[in-house]
């Protein structure tokens, strides 16, 4: 059984676990060491055996962790086995991109709705995707049973968006405005900046200029 | 002046607060508590102190920080003074989307090229974006300085987009491929994962389920 309490810095780190276990077991690896999996997901071995251990799951001296018991293990403490339905709001370039991302359905979070405020959308099918009125929201959302809403609208509407979802009773969102938006206490709001990643490796650049006037 | 080595975990938060500074500062606010940062960027205030310490910065006692200074030490430790032209190959909808985000041109990544197989595209501009075939990429990358490759091209495509960007100079690749892609040690790969934060949002929906047989 996994165990109680898990710490948000582990959950957070989870689904790189299991993305690094998936390639291996694609690899063909029935084994794998705490080593190797810290070297997938770029942090150290310690905080990998640290992280694992609150799913109740230790390697074996000498063996290590069986990757398909571990694929199960990080699976269930992620609820993969569950399947959240997802409403994409806004269908600009990156609405499309995330409601045809075949990565959110293997995952267990199909795209079963999508809305847009262009007429010329609303009624149509986006990639098998029924796009709607966002003043139909609430109704769609009850007759699917839509449990996340994800707002890929321009930073103008994100505020909007986020009230509509919130009054449809959505309580997770996902947000890729790049605006922060204000939500009651009881909704959680993760933000994706695309910018972030992109920050890092700027600082990386940056770190093997010469420094200033050393030409 | 910055002092030396920051961590890399300090480093992936980075962003995360000259996103939080950058909202306060827009918010007319002056001045800041590490209680404050740590609510923003979702870390704890201690984590908070120590990480900007590694910068060189202090809070004031009964003052706090001073934003428009922190957004400064921010974003000198991130090298935000500095431009970092970026190709973006693959111009399907999540490409069109990174092409055409201008939080990259704001953060100093202009998206200067892309690079697409379709002959249909190339020779053409996507929001001002010139596009080439992947055969010209060296010259592209050398003409234009370019210092950052974004793979978003299908998964099926991306080793062959990570070896064409390596042979063209490039060091510094941001993969949204959802692939492992294998490049020369002196490169770097940052992978990001669309459906991380889902998973997130998804682990947190099953704790709130009820158990299993607690109908």
């Amino acid at each position: 059984m996994a165990t109680g309490h898990i710490p948000e810095a582990t959950v957070a780190r989870l689904p790189v676990y299991l993305r690094s276990l998936t390639e291996l077991a694609g690899d063909g690896q029935s084994t794998t060491s705490s080593d190797v999996l810290a070297e997938l997901a770029g942090v150290n071995a310690a905080k990998v055996r640290k992280d694992l251990s609150y799913l109740g799951t230790h390697g074996t001296r000498g063996v290590g962790y069986d990757v398909r018991h571990l694929v199960f293990e990080v699976s269930r403490a992620l609820g993969v086995a569950n399947t959240w339905p997802v409403v994409v709001c806004g269908l600009g370039n990156l609405g499309r991109a995330l409601a045809n991302h075949t990565g959110f359905t293997d995952r267990g979070f199909p795209v079963v709705a999508a809305v847009d405020v262009d007429p010329g959308l609303i009624g149509s099918s986006i990639d098998g995707v029924p796009v709607h009125s966002p003043d139909r929201l609430a109704e769609v959302v009850a007759d699917l049973g839509i449990a996340i809403g994800v707002i890929a609208t321009p930073g103008g509407a994100a505020q909007e968006t986020a009230d509509r979802l919130v009054a449809a009773g959505i309580r997770s969102i996902l947000d890729f405005s790049s605006t922060v938006v204000s939500v009651p206490d009881d909704v959680e709001v993760r933000a994706v900046d695309l910018s972030t990643e992109l920050q890092i490796l700027g600082f990386h650049l940056q770190r093997d200029l010469p420094p200033p006037g050393d030409v």
